[in-house]
């Protein structure tokens, strides 16, 4: 097979993140369901940008955050997603390819906004996200770029995509290409409710047309509709190829075939925001497995990227990953 | 005279900031000026955001970021300041709005765009700011509303008003209806090069027509053309009724005619990023003056609020400095 050009090539919905301290008051007030994401309409995006405090944007968007993530850790990544052209738009582009990830979809013109996620930390550094997607479901054809697809190790799909019909479309022909081309294709469940809202196409998704699956427990317990933690991991260890489950302070188990690997959560002095911590995880798991590397190192990997985000405000990493991770003896091997 | 409705009314120019780490490296090759604010043309603007890296979008401007720390503090401030009709700018309204600033300024239609400072902070926390003006120096004639103005005990005014005419004249006009009015005007000097850019004018100002100086080390020794500190402090002293003098982490020293307090700066744990030290001085100091709290409160409240703006990244505060006070046992006189 023809030598990647990238590493990963994410496709997302392209967010930028409004990012406020509320209490639990001010969640319980406006009805905010505290951890998960919660899709808004406009209406309710100016109801509560209004309502909230001072905020800071920084650009965000899961798939995003992941490939800046791997970016950071010298990785090669590509990512599609949508903004509009206007002035979110443009710092959205601007991040991302400052980041060092190739970015080139057209912005969208005349149409809504740039997707906005209006994020409330709240005390315990817990996040509730509520996303306006604006003009980021609106992928025209030919966004979806075969090109960047057929070019990378490992395509990144984000289970968000699901939510609506236009952006579910980009994430099918994406993971048609990529299979086309023989290479793999990696999904997250993004959320529980998101979940909820897809379970039968995830299901099928996982058993059928994907080599990598990125979970937390409550997504996993959600897909298989089960509060018992092992009986899930046993279900997606049968169905799919490699499983990699996050369960915060506990670390992450990858399952493949009859293999696990477990490991530890970082030890983090202080914990600010946990917003990005699964997509870094995400980031050092798929640039290890693109790499070659081996399961655990692919796990220790993720656990350092989502240990260094949810130690500051924003989802994408203040410092070089890169240089954490030869600081930390692990191995990134060089592409091939 | 009629009791007040604003501790503070701010005239400046509004701009949102964009934060980038950055090393010295990088300022020496685009010629940046350390520790400096330049102001930039929109082509330069787009060269250097280009060149930089992942930025965060907060609010700031030097007299806005005083008014969200006067709010912070429990204050009573307004804001007049030119946005444009566009994202920055509504969330320029939208963060001094939350926090509790009274800011009803016309966006500007059909012109530039919302002003931003691009901001790179090298590890040593220090920021080299690059302005493009944009729409912030476009005052229309009714926005220098003389109703905020005379219902404030103090206006306080930037000195960066003076680089453009256009926002000079409402500087002028400001300062003006305040003294009809028959209270009080506090100027900052804002820069070592804004003073460079404009002596002749500010030591009229200085002299003549204002009742409150702000000023750092560098920019009073601009001022009165010398190295000598001593003799600088010495020239203010005889000149202004109050002079507030910041040294960094030497604190700061307050002159009023005889009479002279110095205060030592805060024990910072990390100093991240100084940006906005100056303008949450001059918020702590001038809430206490608004409230007839002797000059050493003042000074003690003002290195309080800038202690914890160098804190973290952002020149906003991101705790109540209400509470903060409180703790330290530092009484902010109620409104009369």
């Amino acid at each position: 097979m023809a030598s990647t050009r990238y590493d990963v090539t994410g496709v997302g919905n392209a967010i930028v993140d409004v990012i406020a301290s509320a209490d639990d008051a001010f969640l319980a007030r406006h009805t905010i369901e505290k951890g998960a994401m919660t899709l808004i309409d406009e209406a309710r995006a100016k109801e509560l940008y209004a309502a909230m405090g001072p905020g800071q944007e920084v650009s965000g968007g899961s798939a995003a955050n992941t490939l800046a993530g791997i970016a950071s850790l010298g990785g090669r990544g590509a990512y599609i997603g949508k903004v509009a052209d206007d002035q979110l738009g443009e710092i959205f582009g601007h991040d991302l390819r400052a980041a060092g990830v190739d970015y080139a979809t057209a912005p969208l013109q005349n149409g809504p906004a740039t997707a906005r996620c209006l994020i409330l930390v709240t005390p315990d550094a817990q996040r509730s996200m509520n996303t306006f997607l604006g003009a980021s479901t609106l992928f025209s054809k030919g966004d979806v770029d075969a090109e960047r697809i057929a070019a990378a190790e490992i395509t990144y799909l984000e289970g968000y995509l699901y939510d609506r019909d236009e952006a579910k479309a980009a994430f099918v022909e994406a993971a048609r290409i990529a299979r086309s081309a023989g290479r793999k294709v990696a999904l997250t469940l993004s959320d529980p409710f998101c979940v909820d809202r897809h379970r039968d196409s995830f299901r099928d998704l996982v058993a059928n047309h994907v080599d990598v699956i990125f979970a937390n427990e409550a997504e996993l317990k959600s897909l298989y509709l089960t509060e018992d933690f092992d009986a899930a991991l046993a279900s997606v260890r049968a169905e799919t190829r490699i499983a990699a489950i996050t369960r915060s302070e506990k670390g992450a188990i990858i399952t493949s075939g009859s293999d696990t690997a477990a490991v530890p959560a970082d030890a983090v002095e202080k914990l600010v925001d946990t917003t990005g911590a699964g997509d870094l995880f995400a980031a050092g798991f798929l640039l290890g497995l693109a790499r070659g590397a081996g399961l655990e190192t692919c796990a220790r990997l993720g656990v350092m990227a989502a240990g260094e985000v949810i130690t500051h405000v924003g989802a994408r990493p203040l410092v070089s990953l890169e240089t954490m991770a030869r600081e930390r003896g692990l191995v990134i091997p060089p592409a091939a």
